[in-house]
């Protein structure tokens, strides 16, 4: 029985602090020169990619590359999927070469979970629509821990885009269990009623987020003002950009890129020494490396009990 | 003098039995923890794709990382095949790196043999236009057998599409110089009269069908039925699906990917145990590897004495 | 501090000689049939891509395979440059993934400096715009003093599009240091005032180029026409193609590739064995290698003091 990861709602604190320790470690190879571990060697890993993205493909790539595992890219560009065949298909056939692992990201939300279903592999949701985005939420949870030692009793602001966020989704959860109080913040459009269920304040206001001690920056989609959310992009800035008046002494500030300069977050405070944009991609591939041995060679198996355990 | 897999016509019996028999072998690999030979170590091979492919392109780079070899991805994307570089001047250009082997796929038949004429690298097709794909014969050969023991008198009937389809002529070829006896079925419209030439029995109609030991279904494009070839996919899967109606118990389904499920196989044809559908993607790793193998290092080199021996 | 390989102007012609020499000695590993060192093993180098490129990217890709680097692809389609990032933005993200290269490409010309002020690692120019492509022109440089034994007092001629082209830029430069003389030849429409100053001479005709050692034909690219920089590609083929009336025998040909066949140089002299262009790309892959060692492990580091040295 292999586990998946296909949301952070599945793991309690104690799996995620152990995927946080196993990630120290990682961190440290990753810093050495020669980055590797011979955990995962002979091991192959599929990159199952249907949406574009810098930061996540290579991120997992890496962290596959530096267990020694074997990779397999594959794009929604060049494949079968052109051909129309369906999720489940794609999922079975790419199964039949006994990977270890199936990384897939998708624009529909569940979709990982479905290939769970149909995989003896480890199923790893690097992100399903919406839905969730659980090894961001891991990395974001690590890189803020190893700042600040323990996220017990921490101020954590989301602001922006929550509506459409599954990084959002995925944060609260993990920042809350890790002890964490979170408020998500921005535009009433883009507030869904539903997200209070979570466990987070709601708010449509910046007025407190001086509490904060990190504020963590939605990015704001282009698309999302052709429908009518925000007026306009200008105008959203206005109202939540996080910018030098918004950011008192001591508060850190995160993202989860790519970054829209001047849209939801100003050039002097991405650039500024309260950022930790540059330490949360340095932590993806650690936390990545963490997750896939965690889930693959990690005695016992980690543990994912919660509601969206995959088997 | 390096020998290169163009089409099945050109290995006879003894060469075929030679990759199937290297092929069991290489799936014991596969089914290791380690997946990895040293065979190739430290030597380079291409995958030159000018047709999409998730399963064929991604199976020849398993196939050539579990030897050891180093992939190179040739995408028909992002490469100087958009500035109209002839196929020609490509080989020439990728046979500078001293490749052991290049695999080509092409929507032109004739692709692979006119690849060889200009490297002295092992060339493979793995598909061009409606020509050849002898490694899915090899492929599909290696997993009848493996179920039945020998293919010596067993009856394959091959549906659908055989007039598009580079498989079917690959397949009847492969078939019958292993001892089978093949029919092929369609609609009229889709069955060239010139296949009978390749030594199967030919019907526009699946009355006989019972009489098949292993069934393989060929894909249904759906732009067949925007060029008029059927009348609609609806009308064809009415008369060729294959679907439980079809289907005796002790047959066996095969079908080369993707698969349209509804169209011309039925969702529980796909899912049930008598299909090898599974199976063959699995082989594709092993073959694959057989074939680099022998193509590479076998010896005495692999047998390519037919009419379209490279060089 | 890391150097950065941003145009050949940073670099004198004892850095020049070096390379080339390093070059020589990863010529006859290529030749092995196990292509490796171990020099790079357990680094990362990152391809940066934003244009499409066969042979470029590949050459960089097997030079870092054939060192041991794990080497991570960015295209431009399938990333998040789709997604507005800025090249700041990804060369800071790439950068955390703490890689010992970055290859890049762009159309802009200044991509690569830009790139080297936001990054640790080595940057390596692949291209930008109309500005350089070092490499080409080392791997140029090479090609010839491999022939000739020396570059000194050597004629050589570079003929066509100089306008547009990265690579005249950057041969008359290499070519011109390792005490070649160099002569430009084109439509005046296609040769640009400023090249002069390189220390190049400038014509129009072709009446002295029999006097050449070596002729370097540059690609002409069919968009060309539809800018009107000539009446048509038949139109200037009659008057500056390089084919058998106007190459005498003894002269070298040269090309950057991919080649127009009967454009700007005829079928019969790329295939010629006057034509050193299959050598050239040979080169490509060890002087790859070389730039790639000589910038992260050589000692002393790599001098490039000139003006645009990175950092």
């Amino acid at each position: 029985m292999t586990a998946s990861l296909l949301s952070v709602e599945q793991m309690d604190r104690a799996a995620i602090e152990r995927v946080l320790d196993r990630s120290e470690s990682f961190a440290e190879v990753s810093g050495r020169e020669i980055k590797k571990v011979p955990a995962l060697r002979g091991r192959t890993v599929v990159n199952l990619f249907y949406e574009a993205s810098t930061r996540t493909r290579s991120s997992f790539e890496l962290a596959a590359i530096r267990l020694s595992a074997d990779v397999v890219n594959i794009h929604q560009t060049g494949s079968s999927i052109e051909k129309g065949e369906s999720l489940r298909d794609t999922v079975q056939t790419l199964s039949a070469y006994d990977p270890s692992a199936i990384v897939i990201r998708s624009p529909q939300a569940g979709a990982a979970a479905l290939a769970a279903r149909f995989t003896d592999a480890a199923v790893v949701n690097a992100g399903d629509g919406k839905h969730a985005h659980p090894t961001q939420a891991l990395l974001d949870v690590f890189t803020l821990r190893r700042r600040l030692g323990s996220l017990d009793g921490v101020n954590v602001w989301i602001v922006g885009d929550v509506r459409h966020s599954r990084v959002a989704r995925s944060d609260v959860t993990a920042f809350t269990r890790m002890g964490a109080k979170v408020t998500l913040a921005g535009p009433p459009t883009l507030l869904p009623r539903e997200i209070e269920t979570l466990g987070a304040t709601v708010t449509p206001r910046l007025d407190g987020i001086a509490e904060a001690d990190a504020i963590y920056v939605l990015r704001m989609q282009n698309e999302r003002m052709h429908e009518s959310f925000v007026p306009s992009l200008r105008e959203y800035a206005r109202y939540y950009q996080i910018n030098a008046d918004r950011v008192r002494p001591g508060q850190l500030v995160m993202h989860p890129g790519p970054v829209n300069r001047g849209v939801e977050i100003s050039a002097e405070v991405i650039d500024s020494k309260q950022s930790l944009i540059g330490e949360q991609v340095r932590a993806g591939v650690a936390v990545r490396m963490a997750v896939l041995y965690e889930l693959l060679v990690g005695t016992p198996p980690l543990a994912t009990d919660g509601e969206e355990v995959s088997r």
